[in-house]
């Protein structure tokens, strides 16, 4: 018997069914194919799809050899399972048992709070990057390094991250800066303003950008609305050998391809962990060729981080595990109260942004000094300034129109400025007191937003009208809430007629 | 306009379209249709789907139109889905935005080592019923919880966990036993034997068992070889009103429906953890009316419990969570060095059940002596046999037929006796040197039984032909590896040329 022959006869006609599972490869199979039989596959089964040199895992959905969906014979690919096998119409795949993944067996030891050594989170990595885990493992994982990871294991992970990704070099540049704010406040889009002003005064500064975790935006959200941020390394390249900065979405560059799968599960779970989030921010950082990196920690109530301690401690791990890897890390704590600027979703904040560049008189006065500070250590870290000097040096590079200018270049480089988008529907929610703005609630404003279709949606989210300390009027307005969808504007309502304490007042 | 008027606009013809995602409820809709615009759905969208009174939540699969699958205005429904819904041919349904789960917020603050209160399991436990956590959620769940409930926690996630399923009652007794083994001992098969003994001494068990977490075989598994095993509720109280006991699947009448729920998470995970354990058992043997329970802890390097200390440590915590509910349990750790009986896989281990309680002359040793032990422990917790006279009132019990007569019975009432299925493949692994075996690997054997396609594949497994203490000769037969399919075959032996130390050997 050939050595191959039984592969010969796990050999199925490929047909691209026409259905999107996103991310996970999913496969279907008539139940009455031999192959099921054969190899004892059954719904669910996880199995391996060749087609070539390429294989990829995937899961098995059977489908009744009466529906009359597959002929006999053939196998049905979901379109990411396709596109990843990069198959041809009339192609063939051959199916088969996937090889047990001994990484799993650290994840079980993890959970039982037994620490990872390197080699483990290596293959931890490398098998999350070649499709291995499913979600439930991935998630599994997540939740058990969540708040569980010591110095050691976050650096381990981060360099392995590093590893499996494309890393960026700058060799015309000593110093690389970069910066990042950790989220959990809305509406606080500094990183374009800054940005602008940093490559204004004549620093590199490389920014790629996350669309959105658990927020109702994330920079490459807000950014794709003005221009576009899905470039290739070469664009990237050219970008920033041009203007000296780009802003662009690091998904479309496999920086650190696996922070990206492992992100996605996290949105599903809707948590953000202390350690994974210092290796998704440092796995980035260093891949994009950084040497100095601005890290941004707001604390408030409401906010990601609750108190100053656990802000200090966030800040301690960011400035070992960057030590480790080589990097200059300044972590800043600054304040988390309350949100910033006016917008929360994609193009709101968009508009806040260029009103900030573009010194409108009615730009938000908080967006801009935090975006000043932010800039101005930027500046004294890598040394353009002196200790003190930055954030002045950083004013007159934004009201000059040094910044905006830099930033149009930019955007220019990148293809271009886009319109705005508009939403369809509207509502508004008034005051029903008369009183002073005593607290805003960050994480419910952030729900309102996500459930009325933002980053999405891009035209959805929030427009906060009040801050805390405003003397409001019954029938003020506090909140617009737009929505591209009836539906979504529908669901925000039941929303917002549910939480209670998103804008609390006092007597005036 | 009407109130119902955008419930209308949301509806849509369902179609069975013959898709098995197991137990994961999945529709597909059109990338064109008018509802996933309207209410912003997208891939992978969780959806409510409401037909008449019934609703469930759905994941959304978009389908491309120009595929075909669907007609304009369909929706189609997984198998799952469509029976959940109990539709018929040409019914229609509705699609709408689901509310938001507060109850994962609990689930985060457990991630960050916040203990859990009763009413936060309670509503956990009552949204994985309603089906409103995805997978990867309940995965989050279950690792968050993995070695990190507190005693308190336990007894509230056990009484939640009663509290949403069908309770027995057996009004006729006073005293009701049961028992059960923590597992991880490949065929420790015991239970039939045990309650075949302990129902002829005239005591009330009715037993229910699971499938399968992470084993190659659970009781049911085992038992279903032998007889039918998913009775419904008035077949089990009409078991036991006549025989005293039964021995039935517990996952068909809804002692514990999340247990089902998370068991089968669980399994994908490839995990078993304390809290978990002790809930998941005590809820099934509240909810099965038992009043005093025997556990059964196996402890052995390569058992699911390794050291004696943590034996102990959980068998604190079955007392201890027992006692808060009002049961009697008493936990005895046992040998767990090697594998029991010979049998691993349903059918291998059904035949070893029949042979000790047939009295053969081949049937297992260890296996009669241990069911021997904890049969006699039970006589003597449930004050039927004085403290020492228990396992000689066993042996009774099983040497004079008495037992095997209540077994017979017990199996005709649940529908009679089957034939044992038979495996079409069979692999013999010989000894390759001279030696006395020193060790042998409860998880290899348990994983090589696994792939070998066990325990869906009833006839497949492995039959462990040496004990410890063992003299072999170099060509011995030491396993016999079955199966039911060839790949399955293959499978298994690609990992035992891969697992050294499964059966490990020293000079004679």
């Amino acid at each position: 018997m050939p050595k191959h022959a039984s592969d010969n006869h796990n050999s199925l006609k490929a047909v691209r069914i026409g259905i999107d599972t996103y991310q996970e490869s999913v496969v279907y199979m008539r139940d009455d194919c031999h192959i099921c039989r054969a190899e004892g596959f059954g719904v669910q089964t996880r199995v391996r799809v060749q087609a070539g040199a390429q294989s990829i895992l995937a899961r098995l959905n059977v489908v009744e050899s009466l529906a009359d969906l597959l002929p006999a014979g053939h196998i049905g690919l979901s379109k990411i399972a396709w596109d990843r096998l990069g198959l041809e119409e009339g192609g063939s795949v051959s199916i088969s048992h996937p090889a047990w993944v001994n990484s799993l067996s650290y994840v079980r030891s993890k959970i039982f709070e037994h620490p990872l050594n390197q080699r483990q989170l290596q293959a931890i990595v490398n098998d999350v990057l070649a499709g291995r885990y499913t979600d439930v493992h991935i998630a599994s994982f997540l939740t058990a390094c969540a708040n569980h990871l010591d110095i050691d294991e976050i650096a381990y992970l981060t360099q392995a991250m590093v590893d499996v990704g494309t890393r960026l070099e700058w060799p015309e540049a000593d110093i690389v800066v970069d910066k990042h704010c950790i989220g959990g406040l809305p509406g606080n889009r500094t990183t374009p303003i800054v940005v602008s002003i940093v490559a204004a005064a004549g620093l590199t500064i490389p920014k790629t950008s996350s669309r959105s975790i658990t927020s109702p935006a994330g920079t490459a959200d807000t950014m794709e609305v003005i221009t576009p941020v899905d470039l290739d390394l070469e664009s990237i390249r050219r970008v920033v050998r041009e203007q000296g900065a780009c802003l662009a979405w690091g998904g479309n560059v496999s920086l650190s391809p696996v922070d990206e799968i492992l992100i996605r599960v996290e949105k599903a779970m809707d948590i953000d962990s202390q350690g994974q989030l210092v290796a998704s921010v440092l796995s980035k950082k260093i891949a994009a060729g950084s040497t100095h990196v601005l890290i941004d920690i707001p604390v408030g109530r409401t906010a990601k981080v609750r108190s100053k301690s656990a802000a200090q401690a966030l800040q301690r791990v960011f400035e070992q595990v960057g030590g480790r890897l080589g990097l200059v890390v300044k972590p800043v704590i600054t304040d988390g109260s309350q949100p910033i600027g006016r917008g929360i979703g994609p193009a709101f904040e968009a508009e806040d942004v260029l009103a900030v560049l573009g010194n409108l008189d009615d730009a938000p006065d908080d967006l801009r000094a935090r975006a000043l500070f932010l800039a101005g250590q930027i500046l004294e870290m890598a040394k353009v300034e002196a200790p003190g000097s930055g954030e002045n040096r950083a004013r007159e590079l934004l009201s000059s129109g040094a910044a905006w200018h830099k930033f149009k270049a930019i955007c220019a480089a990148q293809g271009g400025f886009r319109e705005l988008p508009v939403p369809s529907y509207r509502y508004s929610v008034l005051a029903d007191r008369d009183g002073v703005v005593k607290a805003i609630d960050n994480r419910k404003l952030a729900r309102l937003a996500k459930l009325a279709g933002a980053p999405n949606a891009r035209a959805a989210g929030v427009r906060l009208l009040v801050k805390v300390g405003d003397k409001v009027v019954r029938g003020d307005p506090l909140i617009e809430l737009c929505a591209e969808t009836s539906g979504e504007l529908k669901y925000a309502q039941t929303y917002l007629e549910q939480a209670s304490g998103m804008i609390q007042f006092r007597r005036s």
